[in-house]
């Protein structure tokens, strides 16, 4: 039976899923890091690591300035995007071709972070919360810079062959 | 243990991952459609539905000019925004909050396949399959656009206090 919902129930669920999406990437980036032959692969990782630990803060501080309480809820899409990264890493060896799918992979997880924050700035807008909508605009365009470095990084490595192309 | 793989290994799994995805997308997007309350929205949906065919058909004009065979692989985190999107319609009644939930499950599912179809098109380039990179890249646009048109409903339908925002 579905349950009426407000827009404020909607922007609660989606900020619990982000949540749990970004707390199974913390524990992910590490492997994907250490899997990278590429140094600087490796370390961009390491970076956008350290850049989730300080979104997931700046999602508490969306949760006080609300004043909600955030559901207990896994983000099973960020679960898949996870394990399809891990399965690259057991199936391939580490070199140029492992760092062009971690690439991909990360590009994956990038474009599921892009929509979710695109989806609770529209919300958290239209629920009048603008301080909010402004500390998840920073995580917005964090996601995409670090999508950005991505596909300049899959420009210059992962294939051998990139240069002829 | 983890096996050799070329670039072209990687992109037949990669191709094969979003063919599953996509496939798997034909199945839900009539669910979707029906469970929208706008319209729009629900046409929208539909209009996809006929589109993913025939970005279907174009991954198969890929293999053959490619030459190559796909694996059976299951798209596990297209199986997860799936899962996402029709909790949302187990647990939300039909309505403009609904619609909202709808159009941010169907984004993130928009930029899960542009980041894929922009990791292929890259492959299909470094591999010299240039009228293969060229298929994927008018797939790449036609997501771009349905991402685009999914931020415009965001902004008119899925929250009557929109307006006021």
């Amino acid at each position: 039976m579905a349950s009426r919902k407000s827009p404020q129930d909607l922007f609660v669920h989606s900020l619990s899923d982000v949540c749990s999406a970004e707390k199974q990437l913390t524990r992910a980036l590490g492997k994907l890091s250490r899997a990278a032959q590429n140094e600087q692969l490796s370390e961009a990782f390491e970076t956008h690591l350290q850049e989730t630990h300080g979104q997931i803060e700046r999602i508490d501080q969306v949760v006080d300035a609300c004043a909600i309480k955030l559901q207990r809820v896994k983000c099973v899409a960020m679960e898949g995007l996870i394990e399809e990264a891990h399965e690259l890493i057991d199936e391939i060896d580490k070199g140029p071709v492992l760092d062009a799918g971690l690439i991909g992979a990360a590009q994956k997880v990038e474009h599921y972070e892009i929509a979710a924050y695109g989806t609770l700035c529209a919300l958290a807008k239209q629920l009048g919360q603008t301080d909010a909508a402004k500390w998840l605009k920073q995580t917005l365009d964090e996601e995409k810079a670090t999508d950005q470095k991505l596909t300049a990084f899959a420009e210059k490595v992962g294939n051998p062959q990139a240069k002829a192309a």
